[in-house]
């Protein structure tokens, strides 16, 4: 059975972001897979990169430097324990799945925090092993989400300007530098401004997608799939 | 005499970020501007976004929604008191200067969760006043920011990609939806690959660039400038 990693930042179950969670878990169980949770808001998940992540004695205690100081911590097995909870999460996972509401054109700052914490050097990326050799590489993501802007908005030309550009720095900038490849966006415009029938046919249409997900080939990240 | 607040996103004063904001603070202040900094890391700024922002009675307690609880809470005078406090400042402010390290093509999560907590609707946006419209009208940003990767990484064409694909979700998806106009962003490339020497004039050049900021014109801050 594959492995499933649903990182999840919302504050309400009954969200739509929390539907689309919970179909996620009961469909990708039902095909076997072993689907584990990351709900951030519910852990209480610190967005903050601070000298905390390192236990014991800092490499430079003259000049905090988070990235040195997390890359050194990690080698020497010395991170915080929720990181190095989050990074064995990870390192199971064979896809994971990014769910939550678009705040300002990306992630919510609990998510964001996410990404700071648990990518270290060493663990995720380590140079020149970074892009098509980053150390993740053989995982899938998708990123999953909730706008608050209408889909017409989000149109080339739209006045919010094509969503993929949103995506770039998500999608390339973090999964494909890490080594992922990923998997096209499943994006639900507006679910605030439609009915509730509508906001019911955005979970089916999730979980139809997910039955055949891993038939589905992942995108070209490059700047042609964002800014053609 | 002009108002600057800078929002400003380093653990350590001895960095290049924290050099970067004492030089503006200080070249500034010599110009007759009153600065106030934000220093997010030393305030332990909250970077989530939850029901602790709202003081009192939710609006609606059945099925919590943080952009209504939020946008209902500063219209009755009902947010956290730290929030109030940014806004405060945010208000008083002809420009708005972020200093930050790019942490995973973007800002560091504490930096994005003052974007996701201060930038209420109602407070910062209203519809229909967004983008040109929006409610913090007749404000400059200019997002000031350090890399791991070089110019080259971050050329067109680059492994990186163009770095101003990364400046459309924070300047446009976010200052320009508020209606603030944007300055071009500063960019000191890579300093810690660099010599004591080279990071000097780093610094030097910030605050040459500073002497005439004001006379400076704001980015024409559409599709074009990022993606042409």
């Amino acid at each position: 059975g594959r492995k499933v990693l649903i990182v999840y930042a919302h504050q309400e179950p009954k969200s739509l972001n929390g539907s689309l969670k919970s179909v996620a878990v009961e469909e990708l169980s039902k095909q076997g897979c072993s689907v584990t949770v990351s709900d951030l808001y519910a852990m209480q998940f610190e967005p903050r990169a601070t000298r905390n992540d390192i236990v014991g004695c800092l490499h430079n205690s003259e000049e905090f430097n988070y990235g040195v100081e997390t890359w050194e911590a990690y080698k020497r097995g010395g991170l915080s324990s929720d990181l190095v909870e989050e990074q064995k999460k990870v390192q199971e996972a064979d896809l994971l799945i990014f769910q939550f509401p678009l705040y300002w054109s990306s992630m919510p700052a609990i998510m964001k925090g996410w990404m700071d914490r648990v990518l270290v050097q060493g663990f995720a990326h380590e140079f020149p092993n970074c892009y098509d050799s980053g150390l993740l590489k053989g995982k899938l993501a998708l990123f999953s989400f909730t706008t608050g802007g209408s889909r017409e908005m989000y149109a080339k030309g739209g006045i919010s300007g094509d969503i993929r550009y949103l995506l770039w720095p998500m999608q390339h900038g973090i999964m494909h530098f890490c080594g992922v490849k990923v998997l096209a966006p499943h994006i639900c415009f507006a679910p605030e401004y439609v009915s509730e029938e509508k906001r019911k046919e955005m979970l089916i249409a999730w979980a139809q997608r997910l039955k055949t997900l891993w038939n589905e080939e992942p995108i070209n990240c490059s700047p042609e799939w964002y800014f053609k």
